[in-house]
C-alpha cells in the first residue's frame, strides 16, 4: 500500500518535472539543482558562482527551505533574480513546488538558474524537478563514509563538490577514501574539491559549468 | 488528501510507539533518540559516552542507517550490543522499524538504549519511538543559522550538543546566535558544547544524563 502511495506521487512528479523541463527549453534556461546536507554549503557555492559569472552569464536562483528566508536575502544581495519557496515541513523540492516558483522569475532574462534545495541527503535524490543537472555539496566536516550512507544521493548526482578543503588540516577526512567510495557508486560523476571560504577549487568548476551552460 | 494520508501514518506510529514504551518500562530501559545531519557526530557521540559510562551504566545501541553497517561496527568494538537497522531509503526510524530490532537486543541486561536515527534534520523529528529523551547533535561546521531553518527539529528535541567546537577558531560559527536562535524555538532545552574529539565538555553531558538515567 505504501509503496503504490509513492509510486504515484513519483509518478505525478515525473510529468510535472517534464513539463518545468519544456518551459525551461522554450527559454533557453539551463538549470542546476543544487543538493546537500544542512550547511555544508549550497548558498555559500551559489554565491561564489555568481560572483565569477557576473557580465557573463545571466543567474537566476530558486532557493528551497523548509522555513525563513536567509538564503534569498542573501542571494538578493547580489543583484540577481531570485525566489523563495518555503515548503512547510516537505523535507524535499518537488516538480510541482518549482513549477509554482516559476511564474515570479523573468525567465528570458536568465541563462543559468540555481534551484537550491531542502538540505537533506535523502529526499531530495528521489524527486526530479525538470534540471539539466544534479550537483551534490559534500562538506568534509561530514566524514568521508558519506557515500556508504547515503548511495542513492552519490548514485543520483551529477557533479560532487567536496566543499571545506580548507578545514581539512583540522579533520581527518580521507580525500582519496572518500574518491574511492563515491567510484564505488558513480564511476561518471564530476568531482571538484573547493572551498567557498578561501576560494580554492572554485574557478576550476565555474569554468566547467560555463562550457556546460553554453554547450 | 495527503495530509490525511500522513495523518494516518502519525497517529498509527504513535500507537507502536507506546508499545515500544511500554516494554521499556517493563525492562527500566532508558531510552535516547539520537538525531542531528550527516555526519554531525552522533556515533563519536554515543562511543564517547558508552566510554565514560563503562562499569556504571549498562548501554546498548541500535544504529539506524539506510545503508550500511559501518556505526554498528564501530559500537560493536566497545563490546555493548548493537543492533543495525537499515531503512532501505527510509529517511528517518519509526516506532515499527525501531520494535522490530528490540527482539534482537538484551533488554534486561541494559539501562540505557541510544538508538541513533538516520542523519536528516527534518523527518526524524515527526516521528516518536518510544523514547524518553531526545538529543539533537548540532554540529558547527553546518552555521549557526540552522534553527531557523529547521524549527521543528530544534523545537522537539529535549538536548542540544553544539558539536565540534575544537573547530570554532577556524570557522564563522557564533555559539551566542545559535544559542539565541535556539531559545527562541524552545525555552527549555538543555545545551552542551563539547567536541567528540578532543573530549571537552562530554564530562559535562554524560554527568547529567547519568541522573537523567537513574532519576
Amino acid at each position: 500500500m505504501k509503496i503504490k502511495v509513492v509510486k504515484d506521487i513519483l509518478g505525478a512528479n515525473d510529468q510535472i518535472a517534464q513539463k518545468n523541463r519544456q518551459l525551461f527549453d522554450s527559454h533557453n534556461v539551463f538549470v542546476v539543482n543544487v543538493m546537500a546536507s544542512p550547511g555544508a554549503g549550497k548558498t555559500s557555492l551559489i554565491l561564489e558562482t555568481i560572483r565569477r559569472l557576473k557580465g557573463r552569464v545571466k543567474v537566476g536562483v530558486i532557493e528551497g527551505d523548509i522555513s525563513s528566508s536567509l538564503d534569498a536575502e542573501a542571494i538578493g544581495k547580489e543583484g540577481v533574480p531570485v525566489v523563495q519557496i518555503n515548503t512547510g515541513g516537505e523535507c524535499h523540492l518537488d516538480a510541482n513546488m518549482t513549477a509554482s516558483a516559476l511564474g515570479d522569475l523573468p525567465l528570458d532574462k536568465i541563462g543559468l538558474l540555481f534551484i537550491e534545495n531542502v538540505g537533506n541527503l535523502v529526499c531530495p535524490a528521489e524527486f526530479r524537478i525538470g534540471e539539466d543537472l544534479r550537483i551534490l555539496v559534500a562538506s568534509t566536516p561530514e566524514g568521508d563514509d558519506k557515500p556508504y550512507k547515503y548511495p542513492l544521493m552519490f548514485h543520483e548526482t551529477d557533479v560532487v563538490l567536496i566543499n571545506k578543503i580548507d578545514l581539512l588540516p583540522h579533520l581527518k577526512f580521507n580525500v582519496d577514501a572518500f574518491t574511492k567510495a563515491i567510484r564505488g557508486i558513480n564511476k561518471k560523476a564530476k568531482i571538484f574539491p573547493v572551498s567557498c571560504t578561501t576560494g580554492q577549487g572554485i574557478d576550476d568548476w565555474v569554468g566547467w559549468l560555463e562550457t556546460r551552460v553554453k554547450g
